[in-house]
């Protein structure tokens, strides 16, 4: 095996613990602290208790809550201005993937100077970041352990993805009861989405027996979990799968992602879809694009998903994959393109934005814009 | 589940990872780095290689090299005078448990002031330690990557247990080349050591999810290598142990010990045993001890090193027990507290100081000192 790396934020996981990220703050140095969520999270009352728990800290806060899916390169700039105008030292970001990625492009900017823009693609930050704090409220994203941040740049309708090691917070604080106020498609949504960072992750190109690990155990989670968390919303299937989104959060930071998000990315950033939909649709043809390049490994993955093995790899693999295709069915989520695109003409453009995505480096198989239309096709 | 805290370094893994020391000391900000190792490694060609690659980056360095197993109080005494001296800024250890652990202590001193005692037990630390390289020659104490400390007041015979998530250094450079220069025994003592904890941190009253993943890893990995790694050296195998010693130090450190541990620490502060010998000897009764508050667990354990379970977790977990007797007794080492310490009249001494451990906070199972008494006299 050739040199690898493993990196991940300090971790406070479990019920209730969202109740030390003043000590956290106050540990990180702080004495004003920038946070960043969004309408959602406001609404639900949980940037309330975050603001409460700091002022019981007796630390000073600015809020920023201008904050919508798919982050916008403007809203960063925005909110590096607020930074700096307050003078902010320390910075949460309170929410899904959006508000995180957002926090990360704020302190990202606010500390290394110029655009957005200029950091798009792997290890190009060079400057240290403010301590970050991140606090998901779904379990999928991984943005709270991840090196990566995913920013759209209005102007070119692309997410940049921006990787780096120093993306990845000081503190990541994960309480399950804050689940609790989601809905059941964003329960699903996210999931879907973890399911697939830990896929990617365990055939990528650069997976290491740490990342593996940690790939298995989140699909295992979620596939005895998800139904069971959406239909009862009982606390203990529901901290299982904020288990599981670390897990896959461990992994796909480490091992980097492939093909799925790379298409992924494009459309998010051509046609404004929401990332958590894209997943369902997209994974399942993927795998069998991939097969060919790791059957061993997606004969593990059918095993977890079947609950047993079939007679040779490429059978278990396959028939995992039909497992996965019937479990997304089941979960009430789209399962065809068509469903979230409307104009299949725009599908060359998009896939030849998507092999330029920083995720397809990773991924087990070379795969050319071609390929990546004819998988969308299949898709559709 | 409780609020559970899962923190590691930054962790650079596999053959020829040594090489990044210097760029990940520069990172770290050093102008003159402290390289604390011992004789064997000097001998060894390890600090040479070292300190060769401080040098094409340019980078001073100063060496202390006074370090004995066992590492004794007025050594890091010495160790933080030479380090204030010489205005060093970061540190490297380099070794096994004992110059790991001494290049953590005098990086707690050179910082925190006082004497060493001053620290000893649970989250005492209060000021932040300059920056920390460590690089373990085993696999197997953990140290590298665990919150954990363990230095001899020499006056008291007391291998004091100081643990604070400060002393988790900033990045563990595990390279499992420098596992080809060990011999034999060491190979199989440190491997035992990382068994152990695995076991104990896995049956830990503190065990979870992200722990609990972790003690199984290194379980699986030692068991199914040890023989093949100290037999051929096959460069495969001692790469896994050396993944397994990682997985446990990440488990242990995070989930804490148990009685196993508090007495081979008081062993070693009263008769100077060495800790790699002591596991095979105590591990066994300590598991039949701590068996009834734990059985689940333990039969989890035991189909590992079985194979396969028995009828019930009981009969499972004490089939387990004894494989892992017959496993130990085929590696060579001792196996009867006897023929490591030669006067038993002291035990009770010994076992009055073991209670006092931090590490039997976390025993799955109450232990008084003559419960603790009782195991030795089995394991005698």
């Amino acid at each position: 095996m050739d040199v690898r790396k493993f990196s991940i934020p300090e971790i406070i996981f479990g019920r209730g613990s969202l109740q030390y990220v003043g000590l956290c703050a106050r540990r990180l140095g702080a004495e004003k602290v920038l946070v960043v969520s969004d309408r959602g999270l406001e609404e639900a009352g949980w940037v309330d208790r975050v603001v409460e728990i700091l002022d019981q800290e007796k630390l000073h806060w600015i809020y920023f809550g201008d904050i919508v899916s798919n982050p916008r390169d403007f809203q960063i700039e925005k909110g590096v201005n607020f930074y700096h105008k307050h003078k902010a030292d320390v910075i949460i970001g309170l929410g899904g993937g959006s508000p995180m990625d957002a926090a990360k492009g704020i302190a990202l900017v606010a500390s290394n100077g110029g655009r957005i823009q200029d950091y798009e693609g792997a290890n190009r930050i060079h400057q240290p970041l403010p301590p970050m704090i991140l606090i998901p409220s779904t379990a999928g994203s991984g943005s709270d352990i991840s090196q990566f941040a995913i920013v759209t740049d209005v102007e070119r309708r692309v997410k940049m993805s921006i990787i780096s090691r120093t993306l990845v917070p000081n503190i990541s604080i994960i309480d399950p009861t804050l689940l609790q106020t989601k809905g059941r498609k964003l329960i699903v949504a996210a999931a879907i989405d973890a399911l697939c960072h830990a896929v990617e992750s365990y055939v990528s190109r650069i997976a290491s027996p740490f990342t593996e690990l940690q790939s298995l155990q989140a699909i295992r989670l979620i596939i005895r979990n998800l139904k069971r968390a959406v239909e009862s919303r009982d606390m203990r299937s529901l901290e299982q799968l904020s288990a599981a989104s670390t897990a896959a959060g461990m992994a796909f930071s480490n091992a980097g992602l492939g093909a799925e998000h790379a298409i992924a990315h494009s459309l998010g950033g051509m046609f404004d879809t929401l990332h958590g939909l894209v997943h369902p649709v997209l994974l399942p043809p993927i795998m069998r694009f991939n097969l060919p390049a790791c059957t061993t490994k997606m004969a593990q993955v059918g095993e977890i998903l079947l609950g047993k093995r079939r007679r040779g790899n490429e059978a278990t693999a396959l028939a995992g994959i039909e497992k996965l295709e019937e479990f997304c069915a089941s979960m009430g989520v789209q399962t065809r393109l068509r469903e979230l695109v409307n104009d299949s003409s725009r599908l060359p453009e998009m896939c030849r934005m998507a092999v330029n995505d920083a995720c397809l480096v990773t991924n087990p198989r070379q795969a050319s814009w071609e390929d990546l239309l004819q998988i969308c096709e299949e898709a559709w």
